[in-house]
């Protein structure tokens, strides 16, 4: 399998504000993907505490980068040789950002981002919002970077990310019930409008405040779905090839072709 | 039907260089939407003379916009009481443009555009590439504006129509076999991902170069399809009602939530 790379969506449910529990199930949800021969995992949005816990828990368990949420995380991915993406609140001084993680197979965090664009009041109300595209990073012959649920329903978010090199983006999210279009439709468009891969991990279940609606996919360079879940916990497998997104490319090249001088 | 607007996307063949003959059939198509209660038909990319028709026939057959090619499509449009926008070969000088007018149901041009993607050889052979967004028009209580193929394909364009006020994207295309991923995801994303109406008007069958899918559509501002073609020459009837956008925004509204300070 030379060149192509296994990755899993791990669609699951987080324990509200409990921190060791959810380390603990990122770390069996990890070694369920080794098993399945994944080499990198992505788990949803704000896995290690839950999504609507209310700002008080939020700012309570968040931590800074190098604070011992993430170094657990860091070790779970080494532990099992699995690359890690996931989302986590992250502490910055006074602020606390909905931020996401990418973890190599060694532990070593390469790259991430803080969520840009604020979803509702319940990001307001949690969160300081990114100022920042986050940075693409080179990662088994592969260029990766990370994009946080309402963030990806901009198409500037993805090319941004795509015009930087992006060969797959990883997107934990918490998209609720009646916003099935985001998984059906904007994804699978971002991917085949860069012509790039796309791996988007979704929450299932409920939390005190909002009921998940699953369809975590991995979405190809020429927009076809290469795995999709229902509404319950699974885990989703493809395998990426980025020798496919020169293919897309061989006919049309979109970010070749777009008209920057115009749109910038 | 307040406030309510008919839309018909006519799917059809062109007759490749006979001006005479495709005037003919738009003003049976138009007929044809007038009598299925319509307000606008919106007709392919470069209907008026066929599109894969070589360079040379491009450039005997463009006209200007006051030409007698277009005066004679404002005619049909005011005698049928239907407005009609549609694609044309546009002289402008020693300049050629893949162009689209927007004519209202009095003969008049409201608005139109020139294609500023190239889609390979074919466009950079018969045509000067368009340097400026479309403008948008007001029209019996709706924004419009147009935009060609190629061009709805990079989310940048329908993001700067919608971003100037346009609530109904009329998209002249000429798409051809093997690309149905953007009747069936990229077209239906830019309505989705921008919260307004698209339609998507095809050729059906062949040209001396090209073979084209069909698969008309027109999308509402939630990127369910309204109506959708199939293969061969169809015409697509749909409502559009324009407080549909602002339901479709009163959850979360894409326009206000993007970081224009990060993405411009």
């Amino acid at each position: 399998m030379n060149g192509v790379l296994r990755v899993a969506a791990g669609q699951c449910g987080a324990v509200p504000g409990d921190v060791q529990a959810n380390l603990e199930s990122v770390g069996r949800l990890t070694s369920d993907a080794a098993e399945a021969g994944a080499d990198l995992l992505v788990l949803p949005e704000m896995i290690l505490t839950g999504y609507g816990i209310g700002a008080e828990a939020v700012s309570r368990l968040a931590e800074p980068l190098d604070g011992p949420m993430l170094t657990r995380v860091g070790e779970i991915a080494r532990d099992h040789g699995v690359a890690l993406c996931l989302g986590h609140p992250e502490r910055d001084g006074q602020d606390v950002y909905n931020s996401a993680s990418f973890f190599d197979e060694h532990g070593e965090r390469l790259t991430g981002g803080r969520k840009m664009h604020m979803f509702g009041d319940v990001d307001v109300e949690q969160f300081t919002r990114g100022d920042a595209v986050p940075a693409a990073a080179r990662w088994r012959g592969t260029t990766v970077a990370t994009a946080i649920c309402y963030d990806i329903e901009f198409p500037e978010t993805a090319r941004a990310l795509a015009s930087a090199g992006a060969q797959l983006l990883c997107v934990p999210t918490a998209n609720m019930v009646g916003f099935d279009v985001v998984s059906r439709l904007l994804v699978p468009a971002r991917a085949a409008e860069n012509q790039v891969f796309v791996v988007y991990a979704n929450h299932t279940g409920t939390d005190p405040v909002f009921e998940y609606n699953g369809l975590s996919v991995v979405v190809g360079p020429d927009g076809q779905p290469l795995g999709t879940a229902g509404r319950g916990a699974e885990m989703v497998l493809a395998d990426v090839d980025v020798e496919a997104i020169g293919a897309a490319r061989a006919e049309n090249d979109y970010l070749a072709d777009r008209r920057s001088d115009l749109f910038g």
